[in-house]
């Protein structure tokens, strides 16, 4: 994605998207290691801390906070995932955990654009409307995220 | 919360929510430390790791990864913000940052139940609606989170 926009920044910008267009990200893989950091510091429950106490629970097993799982979206996204120019910047969004991530798996983000919508009061912006699944190796998808991303608009020529 | 509701957990089953019911969760104070290494291992972009270079992005100065304000989020619900039984576990939701999370920013987590639905296929539990939203010590709204909760109900009486 190294085709410079001349903004200061290499990347896509909104006037490079088009609906149906789609990302794919690099990968990440999980333990339990990483699971328990998370959680003691975000989300200390027993069933994301651990294993043994997590199989009397719904879970059934260690589970990744749900929380640990968008973050790690949003690093496999900001890598490359979604190369916006100007960055990643998220207004909010819709997220769902359909599946709890488990240590072992391995997080791999694709990503498709719903809408392009140029911001009427702001010339050099507009919104993004992008849906990120987020699956395991298996192709399980632990996360969708429907998110309302700013997206910078292709700079006029100069003169 | 110590009404111990005999079902191997302090908190709040279904059977004791009702819509309109609120809680409000501790505090937790955020510094410039915090946000870069979050957003350093999640969440990598200039805005959330040096201020001077977030000084001329939308930003204008060091701002929190979004991911970050909600991980500190539900630390604060699960410390006490939303005392249910069995623990604070989300299927989903729909989440916003209407401004930036700063360094300096106390957070705390104003919550209030929308809807309470026991589950047809489930006997044992429900869905719950909580509308949490994150404010700094200025009263700001730094986040809203809708989220689609899991809570277990009462246990029948023995015998």
């Amino acid at each position: 994605m190294a085709d410079g926009h001349a903004n200061g920044d290499e990347g896509l910008t909104l006037d490079d998207l088009h609906v149906g267009q789609r990302f794919e990200s690099g990968t990440h893989a999980i333990d339990e290691a990483q699971i328990v950091a998370f959680a003691s510091q975000f989300d200390p429950q027993r069933f994301h801390l651990d294993d043994e106490a997590a199989r009397h629970t719904l879970f059934g097993g260690l589970a990744a906070s749900g929380w640990h799982t968008a973050a790690i979206t949003m690093k496999l996204i900001v890598g490359g995932g979604a190369p916006f120019a100007g960055g990643v910047i998220g207004a909010g969004g819709e997220i769902a955990w359909p599946r709890p991530t488990q240590p072992g798996d391995v997080l791999q983000v694709f990503s498709e654009v719903l809408e392009v919508t140029p911001s009427r009061s702001k010339p050099e912006r507009g919104a993004v409307t992008l849906m990120s699944e987020t699956r395991n190796q298996h192709g399980n998808v632990l996360q969708t995220l429907k998110a309302r991303l700013i997206v910078p608009r292709r700079p006029p020529p100069a003169g």
